[in-house]
């Protein structure tokens, strides 16, 4: 047996720790709820409880080599050191990787959660083969990270690949980051639930009107079942989508552009104007070129490319 | 003395050639316009012409490594192939690095022009020392290169950069790319003209009213003297320049952004515009890392850019 290294992804919600052997296979996996108590410390000491976990559980003689954290931060990942974390705000400024490495006693690598996903698909998923390809994250909000020359790309502040703050429409929806009009506005599950809303202000017969919580489950199902409000959504969505991809497209000349999160779900109601979109506005050879897939690593696809970075750090 | 090259600027108005050495000393310099025959070999020999009275000048004993051209279009630079060239469609097709390098007897480097120059302001102008930078040249359109961990990133199809065509108003003014509201539409000379001719139709007293000819010049020096319908072009033209850039703030995180081309020299008037958006529209860490300047080596950028091509060839 090969080399072994333990994988975190710590997401606002879940902190999920695995063993993961050098082909990328997952030999224990565990999770709990991320701890939200103001002393980060608290975050890597859970961290440190999972790992131990996994380590029992995979100790056959064999040693691990190191541990990598996919957090959902702008970080400057060669000093390990969080510099914004939206929803997990108690690990602003805090040197993680040197913390945890104390506690747990392996060498530590931490990577931004987007950019882990961008790891694992081009490792082991969609983006297989890719020298230049795009990860979308279509969930709560929309991420991104970019591999460049085979490489992630993360730029001096660890801050590139913010894809979901593009611009699409300069006097559009307010946006969390303090722009208008962001590509998040369009094609997030948050954005999906107002375009929703929107819609239903001048639907009369939508099935939506039926819908409490009107999530964007509820705006996928009514989509599918041919309600014609629902349609309306992701005709947006996908084609703010297009919009935001045919620059990418004719910026960075991807091979590959994978989707994921929990909103590439609803990829079959949606993806054929992301695709008009492509079609009617980037330069022929790249748009020809692109491959637009679904991811394919899902929920493991950050645990993936953190543990790909500790294989080889 | 070291090593030498020729280094070809191929403009759709002119041609230029130039001897450079090993430090980026233009040593001899020759200029002619640019043939438009439709055989494009008319162009090849013409380049061929010029390098070798270049190469009689500077001929002292010393040898010439190679020859490096900046030519305008989408090729693939490592098979010297020119894939589409908007201004030189007799090019379109052709092997051109093969074919020129039969005729001129030396090793033969391509790379697109707007590329050229971001190698060029890298080696030694106004990008020197970033990792990752863009060089967007603002002239009768907009153009764009980018360095990427130290090296230019031309994506498979030899199209990245295209940054001139990433869409701002999706309802926008169309563009020539077959898309509407592109960069291209709000900030090129040719946008400057529409803008103030569309200033003029609602403004009764700008000294414009006065220009015939309506040039991008004769709108920057109305906006330098005052003129309200001219500085209100340049608040728009810099603003949309803004938002683009805001957004490659946020998907590439560069340490430097470098302006040049013909309207850069309108600098003073749109700037602060353009300052304003990314400030208010990019991320803060990235946005305040950024250098926004002007480029540095003028005309003479594409030609160093593949000097450096070549001498590392």
């Amino acid at each position: 047996m090969g080399e072994l290294v333990l994988a975190a992804d710590l997401g606002g919600t879940n902190l999920r720790v695995a063993a993961v052997d050098g082909d990328g296979q997952v030999l224990h996996h565990v999770r709990e709820r991320t701890p939200h108590d103001p002393d980060p410390m608290t975050i890597v000491h859970a961290i440190a409880d999972l790992a131990e976990k996994c380590r029992c559980e995979v100790a056959g003689g064999e040693s691990i080599k190191a541990i990598g954290v996919a957090v959902p931060a702008a970080m400057d990942v060669s000093q390990g050191l969080v510099h914004y974390a939206p929803n997990l705000p108690m690990l602003n400024g805090m040197h993680m990787a040197a913390e945890l490495e104390r506690v747990v006693g392996l060498h530590v690598v931490l990577e931004n959660d987007a950019t882990s996903a961008a790891i694992g698909e081009h490792w082991l998923g969609a983006s297989r083969d890719a020298q230049v390809s795009i990860c979308v994250t279509l969930g709560t909000g929309v991420g991104g990270g970019l591999i460049i020359n085979g490489q992630p790309h993360r730029g001096p502040d660890g801050t590139a690949g913010e894809i979901g703050h593009i611009c699409l429409e300069p006097d559009g929806h307010p946006c969390g980051c303090g722009s208008w009009g962001c590509l998040e506005q369009y094609a997030s599950a948050t954005a999906v639930q107002r375009l929703a809303k929107e819609a239903l202000a001048t639907s009369t017969t939508s099935v939506l009107k039926d819908s409490p919580a009107l999530t964007a489950q509820d705006v996928y199902q009514a989509a599918v079942a041919g309600d014609e409000a629902a349609i309306c959504v992701f005709r947006k969505m996908g084609s703010y989508l297009g919009l935001a991809l045919a620059g990418l497209i004719n910026t960075l000349n991807p091979e590959t552009i994978v989707i994921g999160g929990g909103m590439s779900a609803a990829w079959d109601v949606f993806i054929e104007y992301t695709r008009e979109q492509i079609s009617k506005r980037a330069f022929h050879e790249p748009a020809v070129r692109v491959k637009l897939v679904r991811a394919e690593l899902g929920d493991d696809a950050g645990i993936l490319g953190v543990a790909r970075l500790a294989l080889s750090s």
